[in-house]
């Protein structure tokens, strides 16, 4: 079998040298080349703390696509640049494996047209880490069964915000299919204000700040006589890691565009 | 809207209390008549231990079918008594709702016939708890993504057998899809017997046992840097009921047969 | 051994019965009588719902203490009956085991120094059940040590405060000895009102509502690259059983006055 | 105040980068010179991958103490160099708090004695982390209380001894004081070997080993309607620094020998 060919954009951040090192560690894959704003002619392994590969450094997007000719570009710059190179490797019918966020709905739209126009997939992941797009996407199932949910989300205690994203994103999953309702008792009363934790539509969410903690969400469900529990322990970046490599598979097999791994995923 | 009449079979067991509070206490439902082995012609609340209802007792199957002429058959009775009931029910063109186990394949395949034949929806399900019935779903769906996975069953310890039933049948599912691998490191060894639990096709399974503790099940998946766990909690029988529900609102809109509620939930 | 003579008054409650069944089902005890409002002569046997036992119901205390001269009593009345009949048991040198709560400080007060002069032991336990009070207990030891800490209570969704008892009393226990600390990032904020929960004394307490659930707690403390978790989970009444038991063999070995099941647990 | 005085030898092992940092980034410490196999005479600041010290290298251990004069030694080295060490450093009346394993029960009497004669204090601990030393404290604790309990330990599938050293001690700390059982019912079966885990005097113990898990352990007691669970979670090796400074804050106010963290924790 061919190996499926990959240039990989921002090699150099934290995601970046995961995906380096997912793509030297994979037998199918092989690094064609990386895109950095510096370097230009090096080779990948010459550069700190990477391993040995003779993969050229391009700082010239499109000349690395037409020398190169990957099959597939694996995006972790940031959301400008990213929207450059999404569009260009379109323009080239190479597939956009693409992990920055921050595309607008008019962005989304302009790519799922580009995509149906020169018939080339494409997989933008706000969201890489496979084990929370399951815990999120199987939220959303239950929830059709059971309307009495509680999320709680804990993460260490240099986080800022409460509730974390992801609590946000399986609380706006879950609404969009759950029955309405107010949880609780109707009468409950909170003798210390905010034990019951934040309201989003009748559903309670609870944010746990700790030291120690990375990041951990739990979905609890309850029924008659019966609990329901989903939860995603993240303990390292390399968490993304089984995403990336999805998204890679997967979009060598799609002629069209997708936003959001749950969406890969069956 | 008019209400789904139905009859419910083995009325005096555990389930089938519970299915009758159930249909009592449900606005859509109305119980239209119970069969029994014994109090012919006596209301259900005559019987010992049951709320107030004018529903009869029968104890012939069929002429109750045919005096009441219901939508639904619960029928929660023994596999040999359960079997009758379905196929005499289906005959009927009233739909079976079918807790009891024990069906054989040919059995279930005649049923499929004649479900096609009558045109009759029809649900047997050997679990009536959604959550559990959800566990083993999403299980089977992680395992496409993560095929590193232990299952840690805890019961009660009056439970003869080790692993549950339930623990067994999620291993089933799981190893129809997920992709064939010895876990654990390969030169890893155990300085007390049995520390690794139970082998099954190459995941583990480790049954607990203790007083206080009722039926719970936890399917743990673990991958780069994460991990996914999936945990039902039961804690009496109360739980199928909304299983039953579940069954009865679905059979009113099926013309075919389904065997086990994982395949009716979407 | 002699057997240990038992007398319990208020046998017909919920705690009432589950005590009158340890008293009979253990082998070192033994049922001397039962005190109650009514039924005066009849047997314990005869009452409804009750396993064959002869002894008798009394409705005169004091009486009952002359004739069946008992070891112990097992209170499980009301706060005012309770307080009468530990003060005459305390007369007659028998020796409490209360579990009814609503004594002021005055009454305790009262009550030691009865214990003092009469030297007979007496235990009052607002909770019996052994594994929460445990959790109280170890919580507090570990907060010594972790002075970052938050609570997880979860109940069944017709409790009506938040957060519950248990949870309010471990909080007052922990920060007994806790180094003072505001906790989470000093610049943290909530997007939704209430997701960090309640504050106490720099510690956040979430109180978690769902149908399914029974009683639950769990208190999480972190540190650097580390959790530690004690959770108790209370599934039905008996489990307050194995807490009277504990406190009658110990309050047999006393001869002062103690307050709450912690302080009998070494 | 006076800052405590320490000398730490195998500053360059993992644990020994941690212990430089934590002596550096704690006000009442001062880090008074490092001792190791090489670079005599640099200075700490100058070693690759540690932060700006001016704290001197020296090889010779004894004549670091002579220089120096610290008031703690903190030795991570290897077991024969760390008895050289923590004798040598008694002699002269500095306290060591040694984390090396490997003391033979004669080597542990010798220290005892030798800190009786010199009254000097001296803490020797096998296991750092607070959070498992306490979790251990706590399973002994609860075993007097309840009899029934099975350990479950997660870690990483890189393990390769099942059941993990901790779980063997916890079980060993839980016997000393538990009522001796074989738990489960008298009849369990396994249909699948191994179900019930490893038997360690009548308690089962269960190893879980996954990708993407650390280092884990919970244990879990049964009773009456209750279960109490306790658990650790060890992220990384930082977990153990909050251990070493507990035993170098202790020490400081000991004239004795202690062996095991357990045993300065109240």
């Amino acid at each position: 079998m061919e190996k499926v060919k990959i240039v990989i954009a921002g090699p150099r951040g934290r995601m970046g040298k995961e995906a380096v090192n997912l793509v030297l560690g994979t037998e199918a894959y092989e690094l064609a080349a990386v895109v950095d704003r510096k370097f230009e002619g090096m080779k990948v392994g010459e550069l700190d703390g990477f391993p040995t590969s003779n993969a050229l450094v391009y700082t010239d997007f499109e000349r690395c696509l037409q020398e190169v000719e990957p099959d597939v570009l694996i995006d972790l710059t940031t959301p400008e640049v990213g929207k450059f190179h999404t569009k260009t490797a379109l323009k080239y019918k190479v597939r956009p494996v693409v992990g920055t966020t921050g595309f607008s709905d008019e962005d989304l739209a302009e790519l799922e047209q580009l995509c149906a126009e020169q018939e080339t997939g494409c997989i933008i992941a706000p969201n890489f880490a496979v084990g929370a797009v399951l815990m999120m996407k199987f939220s959303q199932m239950a929830a059709k069964y059971f309307n009495d949910v509680e999320i709680i989300e804990l993460h260490h205690d240099q986080k800022l915000d409460a509730p974390s994203g992801t609590a946000m994103k399986t609380a706006q999953m879950i609404s969009d299919v759950r029955e309405a309702k107010k949880q609780g008792h109707q009468d409950e009363k909170e003798t210390l204000q905010g034990a019951r934790g934040a309201d989003y539509e009748g559903m309670h969410i609870h944010s746990v700040r700790l030291p120690g903690l990375i990041a951990h969400q739990q979905v609890l469900f309850g029924a008659d006589g019966q609990t329901l529990t989903i939860r995603h322990d993240s303990y390292n970046r390399s968490s993304f890691m089984s995403g990336v490599k999805l998204a890679v598979d997967t979009v060598m097999k799609m002629n069209d565009f997708v936003y959001g791994l749950e969406n890969i995923i069956e």
